[in-house]
């Protein structure tokens, strides 16, 4: 099977983003494929602050395959994981390491074993499409291990049936996931609309919201949003194939009105949808609404849109700036409001790209304790203050796609003994 | 124009109970006119807990219209107290009250002025249709002192002109508003479907949400809804029309599960709908969201709905429970989830026919304390408590329609001064 000795280890690190998608996906027409209802558009994140690294080890001294996510052995049995692992697999090819004098044949890729370990470099649990990015990530990276030939657009295919939204973590900047039409789903891919370079103002702020609440899942959420929801159809077939055009349109020409428009009538739609499924599923509480009403009322008072906002499967908001003067206003009507709880230290409750809280005048807790309430408007509403609603804010921006790292020093497993560090 | 001596009163007083739609109207196809875009059903609520009292008065010595809501004076200058004024004072016909020796003539009335005194049994702050009962019970006090002889169906087109849903509150028991065909709103009329006695075995039970948010009100929010919501449209045209027809089979057969599953669906589209809408409108709160998975999980566990949830524009629950078992079952879980804040009296906390507290069992405070959690089904979520977010608990039933009070001593004006009492 393979050259030298048997006792070899061979190994790949990829890092791959999380995505957030602005045109969203609700709705599966094929649940064993996840071949999508409709189109949708997203935004990758900067990998710096949100994404998942993988290493995978390949030996044959495995005598199963095994992974670990953040440090922790999981099994790999789900349909998800090894469908990804079955497609990856059949597209193998031969690979040669003349300096370990390792040499893997195509075939022998069916009977060798994987271990693979996965960590985000943000808590799993806060809601942040840790998913996409982990399967996009196994995918990238196996390919990367077993020399696989596609291209980007072909993995993507793959990483989708591991988890619907994985596919647009194939690419940086801004992503396309198109349904297709195919029954085999083979033309339900991502593709790249423009790389972040094309509009690298955007900042964005993810404000992580605390929730007691037990969520639904989105597998769930969705599949039972198909079977009760009498409004999805209409919103998939009628309603976003228009906003598609429109958002393709408002990216192409950095228009942030239209961009911020659509962003904010899609996540609302989306929801709407959910609050129209047998049973309703809330994923919004009165945190998340009480930001949506920050931004709008903002944005009502500016005549123009300020800034956007977004809600996946989850309370927590994520909102989108056109530039470093507006996301440093943004930030001070949020610490405004979303002060954090006594005690707590201005750099740990702001995390992520810092330089936006130096935008906005903040160097301290004092200076967020000193803020002004945001003007009122006609409107009459007082602003409220609502501490330790925001558990804490994430700055970041847009960023790239999967990228392999050649650095071993940051693979997650041992080059010696295949199990995590 | 009148014989006898030029300083009598004439008064009469009439009663109008609430109605909760259970087949929701959101959204007018004509602003002025009051005319909607889809038909809508609803249940009239006992007057005895929830209903407005209107007093009318005329006298030729009164030297404008003048209007007192809860005892206090308001403006009658609006467009709609003025419409439905005007549309009665053009039915309105000869009277005559010979023990008084009072003698109106038809066309009097256009130059004779009223005095309004209006009293709500409930709190109008509450957002309990306060509207619908009260432009209800204006056009039908105002109806009966003016001798007008048309049938409710016209006072109720009359009465809509005023408050879209106060046509329904022409009639007890079930009650559907058409939308109508034509273009002067003639045939957009209230018809009732069944009488209270029809099925009596309904309990009703409002959870009054406690809420510091100010809300849109339904009139602002039903016009944002129809300029920005892409599913309105959708959900009158193919959704509701389907609803309808099945809501009337359920209420006809007494099929309660149908009427419950119907009753839930509609109420979240509905609010599904002010959440697609730009900017979202946001009625329900995390209490409102409480109340529903209690609702949900309960359904769920016994396998058929054993209530029925809605909410009106605004956090408020409205419960429906088949039977008064039900309903004592229903109470329970209300009251472990939401409990009263610390020294408050059982009494005062569950008002309206608390004949459901001893058929829930429930004598004090302390039996209160002692109820156990409901039973943890599968899915494992363990039930909180959730202390003072609901102000208080309304149980009650259906109810008749509007009617005369012949007691002079409920009167609200003065029959000497024509002046609140």
């Amino acid at each position: 099977m393979a050259s030298g000795t048997e006792s070899w280890i061979l190994m790949a690190t990829g890092r791959t983003p999380t995505n957030i998608a602005v045109i969203k996906y609700w709705g599966k027409r094929d649940e064993a494929l996840i071949l999508p209802v409709n189109d949708s558009i997203s935004v990758t994140l900067d990998p710096d602050h949100l994404s998942a690294t993988t290493t995978v080890a390949v030996s044959p001294t495995f005598d199963r395959d095994r992974m670990w996510l953040n440090g922790k052995e999981i099994p790999l049995s789900g349909d998800r994981f090894q469908s990804c692992l079955r497609e990856i697999r059949k597209l193998a090819d031969d690979v040669e390491d003349e300096k370990k004098g390792i040499r893997i044949r195509k075939d022998d890729w069916q009977k060798l074993h994987v271990h693979i370990a996965s960590y985000n470099n943000f808590p799993t649990a806060a809601g942040l499409a840790s998913s996409a990015a982990g399967l996009a990530c196994f995918v990238f990276t196996l390919a990367k291990l077993m020399n696989v030939k596609e291209d980007c657009g072909k993995l993507s295919s793959i990483a989708r049936q591991g988890s619907g939204s994985a596919c647009r973590s194939m690419y940086g900047g801004f992503v396309k996931w198109t349904m297709g039409k195919d029954a085999c789903g083979s033309d339900s891919i991502a593709v790249q609309l423009a790389s972040e370079s094309h509009w690298n103002d955007l900042v964005i702020i993810i404000a992580v919201v605390s929730s007691k609440q037990k969520e639904t899942s989105s597998t769930t959420g969705m599949r039972d949003s198909v079977e009760t929801s009498p409004l999805l159809q209409h919103r998939a077939q009628t309603v976003v194939p228009g906003r598609i055009l429109q958002m393709e349109e408002a990216i192409r020409n950095r228009d942030f009105a239209s961009f911020a428009r659509l962003t904010c009538a899609d996540s609302n739609q989306f929801h709407a949808v959910c609050l129209d499924t047998s049973p309703p599923i809330f994923y919004m509480n009165d945190t998340s609404h009480r930001i949506i009403s920050l931004v709008e009322r903002w944005n009502r008072s500016e005549g123009t849109p300020q800034a956007a906002y977004t809600f996946d499967a989850g309370p927590n908001a994520v909102l989108i700036a056109p530039n470093r003067k507006s996301a440093g206003l943004l930030l001070q009507r949020l610490l405004f409001c979303f002060p954090p709880p006594a005690d707590n230290e201005l750099t740990s409750y702001v995390i992520g790209d810092k330089s936006i809280l130096h935008e906005a005048g903040l160097q301290s807790m004092k200076d967020v304790e000193a803020l002004p309430p945001p003007p009122v408007s006609k409107d009459k509403y007082p602003s409220q203050k609502f501490p330790g609603k925001v558990s804490y804010f994430i700055c970041t921006r847009l960023g790239s796609g999967p990228r392999v790292l050649t650095d071993e020093s940051l693979a997650l497993l041992s080059p010696t003994t295949g199990l995590p560090k």
